[in-house]
This record gives structure tokens, C-alpha cells and sequence, in this order.
């Protein structure tokens, strides 16, 4: 769709690194100075709803970003994993996987709610490194299902 | 859990409406005044994140999700829907299906985002009387899937 910008499949460095890229979808690393860590799945095509898929596709999907949270959850070691589908702004389908610590910027509110205090730059040093890993983790992860 | 609200399971009208239970989970709507049509889906048992549960299990809820994000399609033609599960605060597996409209308190924010405007009350009786039309149909979408 021609205003979409996940239909433009453009990605900056300062926006975040292409982890994968499938035939239907793609998995994005974010670069969240906040949340280090957090993924976004992407279906490539432009569809608004989770239900204007078909049920293959929708598993598929489903399965990405749950192989997405075991990558986080081994390899980061979140308090919570939070997973959400929203899309107000962008109404193109995106899944956010997003590690949650009880000293992250908005613990125990959602990403999107108000910040409740600021983590540590040791904590969030520990944690870039930690993301640093992700990429490799999930590609290995994506490629053990077939 | 002890300590857990939701394996309490309590509920009273002014949280929500019961609308079906099941063996491994239940679907609530909730009482939100600014969000009429949001539903929740609870697992039964004490678990804190989807890649805890079984691939069945798994399926079965996001089967549910899926279902009841149809329902609340039908029957209220929202903007969009967002689907989240976050559990910052209560880490018990539960969905939030939400139906948004643009002109609601939240739009294009998040729901647990800043408010952002009023939706006219003439929209909200609206939308709470198609709410109403929701636990029925629930029920008949999870009765179609056996």
C-alpha cells in the first residue's frame, strides 16, 4: 500500500537490523535504547488484521513470534515477555516481542505507557550486549524448524 | 498461585462479565467504559508465558484469540483490533482483544497509553449496546469450532 512504511521495507541502522527474512514475513532486532531487545515480526504482505489471514498463514506467523520469545528468553533472560499486535498508527500486521525487566524504563506499565523510572546504564549496557546475541539466536531458531 | 487475581478467579460486575469458560480457559468482557467490546481470554492454570505452554496448548488459545477477534469484528466493526498479551503486572497468561475506534479515549495510542481525546457519548451508548450483542456471540463462534 502506497503510505505504509512496513510496505516500504526500508530500515535504517537507526531504526534496527534485519534479523530474517521469510517468503511471508520478516523479524526485525529494534533499536530501542530503553528496551534492548525487542523484536518485531512483520508480515510482509499488507494485511490489517490477524483474521484477514488464512489459518496456515496465521499459525505460521504465531509460531515465528513464540520461536522469537524462547530466543529472547534464553538468551536475555526477561523478568516477562510481553507479545502484542496493535497497529493503530501503522495498520499493516507487526508483532512486538518485547523483553520486560522490573527496572526497564516503564516496568510494570506496557511499552507504550508513561516511563516509571529509568534502569541503570550498567543494566542496559548488560542487556545491548546481551540483544547483540539475538540475531544469531533466532536465525538458528528459524532455522530448526524446517 | 496464591497471590494471583486471576487464579482467584473472582469477578465481579463492575470487573466484567463472564461470557464462557472452558476446561483450559475462559473469556471475559471486560467493564472498561472507554473500550466497550474489550474481551479478555484467561488461561485456567497458573502459567506465566505462552512458550510455557504445550504447542497444543498454545494453538488452542490463540484459536480462542482469533475466534473472539472475529466475533468483535462482526459485531462491531471497529477501526482495528489490537491483541496483546503483556502480564507486567498480574503473570498469569491472558489476552486482551480490544476493539478501537479512532475516535476513542486512547486512539492512535495504545490502550494503556496517554489519553488522548473524548469519544462522544452518543458513540459510547452505541458501542456498549453492541458490546451487549457480544457475549452471545462468542458463545456461538467457540460452539462452531467442535
Amino acid at each position: 500500500m502506497a503510505n505504509c512504511i512496513l510496505c516500504k521495507d526500508t530500515l535504517t541502522p537507526q531504526e534496527g537490523e534485519l534479523v530474517w527474512r521469510g517468503d511471508d514475513c520478516r523479524v526485525i532486532l529494534v533499536n530501542d535504547p530503553d528496551l534492548p531487545g525487542f523484536c518485531r515480526v512483520i508480515w510482509n504482505r499488507h494485511v490489517a488484521e490477524m483474521t484477514d489471514l488464512s489459518y496456515g498463514e496465521r499459525d505460521h506467523l504465531m509460531t515465528l513470534v513464540f520461536v522469537i520469545e524462547e530466543a529472547i528468553r534464553h538468551v536475555m533472560h526477561p523478568d516477562k515477555i510481553n507479545v502484542a499486535a496493535l497497529g493503530n498508527m501503522v495498520p499493516h500486521i507487526h508483532w512486538h516481542v518485547i523483553p520486560r525487566f522490573k527496572d526497564d524504563a516503564f516496568f510494570p506499565g506496557s511499552a507504550w505507557s508513561a516511563r516509571t523510572q529509568e534502569a541503570s546504564a550498567v543494566s542496559l549496557a548488560k542487556r545491548k550486549e546481551l540483544a547483540g546475541k539475538l540475531p544469531q539466536a533466532i536465525r538458528s531458531a528459524i532455522a530448526n524448524l524446517h
